[in-house]
């Protein structure tokens, strides 16, 4: 019997099963989210009201956040607690409004908003994260790929598209445990996205930093270097937004999300913020505060996660190592040191195959080409891994049919 | 020794007591917000888990919002569920984020945003809230007043307004018990805004029903018309966006907001949500699902927010009548059945001066002029009073001061 017919009815045992596995999107497992199930019932009124009166609208000079909450996050990504705002419950939800306001409202230097000045483009590095993407795509952003090499995005493609093109208003940059890579941008990609010469004015960096505590392992950690700090040195400290939240160290629907930036584009911010809202949600930033008051404990918190996700992640390593290699006869892949998903690349055409097949046996993946803007994978080769909600059963059986989907669409890819 | 003197003598005893008292917002008092202090740990995880899992990610299909959220707002303004899209803690920002879309994206059936069409200009009847106006001054939307009559804006020349200009893109309503002359807008007003002949063919009423349920007597009560049945009668339910929140009904700094509109205002507005965010925070939805689990919960809960408000309205009425007469010789004023606010009108040329010695004998007061565009009140005499925050103790002395600030200007401007 042909191999390919083996492994096709190898593959009909798994669509008999009827299964139904989910590992489409970075989405916490219930075990993470009852780590911080405290936070359903952690206030008394004591506590609210130790911090002025958070139940209340908020007072002109809290618009930015409580204070603890932005010293909470100051010690997280090394800033000033200063230069931080805090939002609601979403991050995806600031960088959206930060991009629309970038578009509508002049930045700090300039005389007209992005859209005022004609086309916009933005560089998206790719394999990237389709939710910046998307938000491209709805304002009528130009996307300009950029690969990624390991170590962060292709610095002499970038440096010499900024170079030139004044319409190239900003880059998009998830740079530790990079979603879906997992890679974590170097020094040198650091350092160079903050000195390099940009022909537009006002250029900013869209820095995503959503995976800045989320190791696999307690040792072994990956940390991006500061990019404001390196921004400052380069005197362009206007040139970077920088996003985080809790949404993967709390609960990923009511977490609290943030954005960091220079006093400059602050003060220009703050004056749109404080029009759009009286404040965001306080009450939840106590509760977050009461969870994790501290580093240290913020910092056990982290491992619990940690020590959660790392099987689910090394069982996905384990069964492709065992049934496909890693030596790019069938695909190739990197196990990450944190972050939420493994970037599997297969060989060329068969993404969109591969994510079909295990599909039809029961297992949703992330559509194959989300990885790149307007959905198109040129080589449509790239599948994003999510191994973090379904249980490290799950994930076994599930990451079996993506192998034998991979196999099989390889092997009818090289009889074409 | 001339009155004006002995006024003075009277303010200076004030003055000299060194008072700090705050009556500048519609801020809920300390009593109110404890109401809902049940909200800070109502919550268990068995309930959390009733909803689907909420302290995830959303799934798609309820970016939306809680179904059963979604149903509480429905049955407070009378219209279908599936027209209604739950935010997150504040109703301006959902004002604000609308306005913006529409400048930005064009509305259903438009194939320019407004701020693609050149100049564009909104009607602010006045006085009127200030929050309002600062958007469309942030957005550069030029502010087109119109009185308010006791019944709503003055009609005649709303129509007259909208029917010849098309760069009118829309009117600003808080329709019941209004911000701040607590008027509600008659049946007859709310027919001619919906049947209205608009020049621009993307008309919006931005329907803020900030008070939607926050009367000051459970027996002597004011209602709006329902604004959503009165466009579709004339085949403009797309005209309406309507917002309301639980600000002034569980915590003003952490409640739920909501705006309702047409089915196919609604698709607009989610082809934009979709991309700013997963979806508003639940876990906070849920909290207040299980704060007032029905309508007839709600009821006892705003009754006894008007038992508090009732006697801080009567006590600024009373002080007021006793010391000022409500004849039109120093000013005049309507106590109202419900909202949060009572309206002064001074003689001409004397707000400022007014708000002036209130604040120089401790009272502060929201600031003249805030209740007109750009801050710009022509006749100089409106002033927001905001009973809600001070104990009635304290109202008594603040009135006292308003009103003697009052004669003081009153008297200075005659001699003028």
């Amino acid at each position: 019997m042909k191999i390919l017919e083996q492994l096709k009815q190898q593959y009909q045992s798994f669509v008999d099963q009827k299964l139904n596995l989910d590992m489409t999107r970075g989405k916490p497992s219930p075990q993470q989210l009852s780590l911080s199930d405290r936070m359903l019932d952690n206030l008394t009124k004591e506590y609210v009201l130790q911090h002025s009166d958070c139940r209340n609208y908020s007072i002109p000079s809290l618009l930015t956040g409580l204070p603890e909450m932005r010293d909470f996050f100051a010690k997280i990504i090394d800033m000033p607690s200063d230069n931080i705002i805090i939002g609601g419950n979403s991050s995806l939800n600031m960088m959206y409004d930060t991009m629309l306001r970038a578009m509508f409202f002049a930045l700090p230097h300039s005389k007209q908003s992005w859209s005022q000045q004609g086309k916009v483009k933005f560089i998206c590095p790719t394999p990237g994260y389709d939710r910046h993407f998307n938000i491209c795509e709805a304002m009528g952003i130009e996307m300009i790929t950029v690969p990624m090499t390991g170590n962060g995005p292709d610095m002499s493609q970038v440096k010499a598209l900024v170079a030139n093109d004044p319409s190239i208003k900003g880059i998009w940059c998830v740079p530790q445990y990079s979603n879906p890579t997992g890679e974590t941008y170097s020094d040198e990609v650091v350092e160079a996205l903050a000195s390099m010469p940009t022909a537009s004015q006002d250029f900013r960096i869209f820095w995503d930093n959503a995976y800045a505590l989320h190791d696999l392992d307690t040792q072994d950690v990956e940390r991006v270097a500061n990019i404001y700090s390196a921004c400052q040195r380069y005197d362009h400290a206007n040139r970077v937004f920088i996003f985080a939240s809790t949404s993967k160290v709390t609960y990923a629907g009511g977490g609290v999300a943030m954005v960091a930036m220079s006093d400059e584009n602050l003060s220009w911010f703050k004056q749109q913020m404080a029009q759009q809202t009286i404040g965001y949600d306080k009450i939840n930033q106590l509760r977050h505060l009461a969870l994790l008051p501290d580093m240290s404990t913020l910092t056990k918190h982290m491992q619990a996660h940690a020590l959660i996700l790392k099987p689910k992640f090394e069982m996905v390593d384990k069964v492709l190592t065992d049934m496909l290699g890693n030596d790019g006869q069938y695909a190739q892949w990197r196990l990450p040191k944190g972050g939420y998903f493994i970037s599997f690349e297969t060989q060329p055409h068969c993404a969109q195959r591969v994510v079909e097949l295990a599909s039809q046996a029961g297992v949703k993946l992330t559509k194959a080409g989300a990885t790149f803007p307007y959905g198109k994978d040129p080589m449509n080769s790239n599948i994003r891994i999510a191994p973090s909600l379904p249980s490290v059963e799950d994930i076994e059986k599930a990451t079996t049919i993506l192998a034998l989907a991979t196999q099989i669409a390889t092997l009818e890819q090289n009889e074409k």
